[in-house]
């Protein structure tokens, strides 16, 4: 038996709780100081109130002042702070976490940098830890929705790091019959690809809101649309994975983790509501309150992007649909996807 | 204005009429002789009875005796067949076909070889003409349903064929603002990969019946699992398309064309009871008289596999979904996802 120690009590770190659990470990369950009502929820009677699942009953609950008591003994801790939680996370949490205990991000998200240059989270938090801390980090991609994985659907996501020992460590502690996780040292193609899928998750939905627009009828589904925009963020992705770095088999965690989120979530909200004809704010209004990491990363990578098209590094022609999803967000476009764009010669 | 003549009167050729006959071409619509009633049906009032369309007023109809008729002056012949008439397409048709006209076929599909090569319809065609006879032969690939391309939707398809100039004449008479059409000379990339995805699509529909079995619920729908078996899908397209000498970059046609095949039609249906826990020949009398691609696919893209697997070509662990649907169609297999075989170690 281990100790699991779990920073945050959001939707995932909570989901993540159950293999964990399950293979009889010691879960530690430590909410952020956004998480008090969840971890009151939780103690009262294991129910949470976001996840709407019940835990497992055994797991120990902790607010943030306890978080040190928590910590005692950890051989592992999670991470489960969104992008939105990434300074609080590096100021408060990271400064105090042991050196030779591993920790384990499900953060997803990239930032970019003024020549153009994208750096996934696990390296953010790298850069981020107190000077001389030597801390050894390792990240989740890949497809997996929080509310499924607690109810035990089969998910494959996979593991990042730098060491394989500690990889294979990790996946030891957390593997079950339906919890399949890949490892993978190539942290910048795993991150990278999962991360950029929330971009173009917003831009496969537009197809969603286009077909209800164009039958007048909520729910209306086609899909010659949806696969077109499928394909072309496939295409983009596989260009921006190359951009960074990452090996292209990675991809592979991007496109189904593109799938997950197409279906499911808030993303879809947001890009179905663009389709529909909805402007940016008008869409924003409608999903008060929400946060949207979509919006973020398919804005930083736009930027990205088109700085380093400035530098000579890309042609932004090979870019049409971050392109027009960034023309949505950000400078006030009607969505009126560039179809023809998608097209090329391959002609020998 | 050009000369279109369709042989074939089914869904898909049918539906193409709309693009051809809205760029102002003269549109011949010939049914094949399982057509009969379909061209009966058109005569009468435009209405086709199986793509549950009106067509435009102004095409010709023909019955297969008044092909010669419907032939003569054509600018371009587009073949409608599906897998299953493709004896009768090749011992009837392509021998009266004149060899200055260019073929455009819709037939999506692949031979397996006694030595387990995998060879795409357009290169059987060229094979089974006439000796001697050089016929022009070009293919449609990509993600398109007929349905939708007979209600305008945007989508976006890929058309293969040897001679590049062929291939912007076809596209000139065929593109409109919303059919956008890529073009190649990669005629095994392309229908390597659209033709895959008829295995794969049931692949990854057994989710969709494994979750309704989870939940006691028609028409549950969880994603994680999809996810997984979609990017499996995706892995294992990919191997297929390298094995086969394709370019990687047509991935994104099969990958576009699985997520297609897997929201609609009759491959979802035959994945769907088996992953419910119909044996397959309790799911084929469930679909009694309907055609099954995917099923004739998949049959043969793991014969020739298993055959380089013999000669050493390949590993058959790279293939844990394509044999898995295998045994399930062809060995009596129960439906039993082999999920930690689609996890890998990628550590440096």
């Amino acid at each position: 038996m281990s100790v699991i120690t779990f920073v945050c009590a959001g939707q995932m770190a909570s989901a993540l709780t159950f293999p964990v659990f399950e293979n009889g470990h010691e879960v530690r369950l430590v909410g952020s100081p956004l998480d008090r009502e969840i971890i009151n929820g939780l103690r009262k009677d294991n129910y949470h109130i976001t996840l709407k699942r019940t835990l497992h009953d055994g797991i120990k609950y902790y607010q943030i002042e306890e978080f040190e008591e928590a910590l005692e003994g950890a051989d592992l801790i999670i991470g489960g702070v969104s992008s939105f939680g990434l300074d609080w996370f590096c100021d408060e949490i990271l400064p105090v976490l042991p050196e030779e205990v591993p920790l384990l991000t499900v953060t997803k998200g990239m930032v970019d940098r003024e020549d153009g240059t994208m750096v996934p989270y696990p390296y953010i938090f790298e850069e981020r830890q107190p000077e001389g801390k030597h801390l050894n980090f390792n990240a989740i991609g890949g497809p997996c929705t929080s509310y499924e994985l607690a109810d035990h659907d089969n998910s494959h996501v996979a593991f990042c790091g730098k060491d394989p020992k500690t990889l294979k460590y990790i996946r030891s502690l957390m593997a079950t019959d339906y919890y399949h996780i890949s490892i993978s040292t190539d942290v910048v193609g795993v991150e990278c690809a999962v991360a950029l899928k929330n971009a173009y998750a917003l831009g496969v939905t537009l197809a969603v809101g286009l077909a209800e627009k164009k039958d007048g009828k909520i729910g209306a589904q086609h899909y010659n649309s949806q696969a077109a925009l499928f394909g072309q963020s496939m295409k983009e992705m596989g260009k921006l994975l190359n951009l960074v770095g990452g090996k292209p088999e990675h991809l592979v965690h991007g496109v189904g983790d593109l799938y997950v989120t197409v279906f499911g979530g808030r993303t879809r909200m947001i890009g179905t509501l663009l389709g529909r004809g909805l402007t940016f704010e008008q869409a924003m209004e409608d999903l008060k309150g929400v946060t949207l990491e979509s919006i973020v990363i398919a804005t930083r990578t736009a930027r990205a992007v088109k700085k380093l098209a400035e530098r000579g590094k890309v042609d932004l022609k090979e870019y049409p649909l971050l392109m027009h999803i960034d023309a949505i967000l950000n400078q006030g476009a009607e969505v009126d996807i560039p179809w023809d764009a998608f097209t090329w010669d391959d002609l020998d």
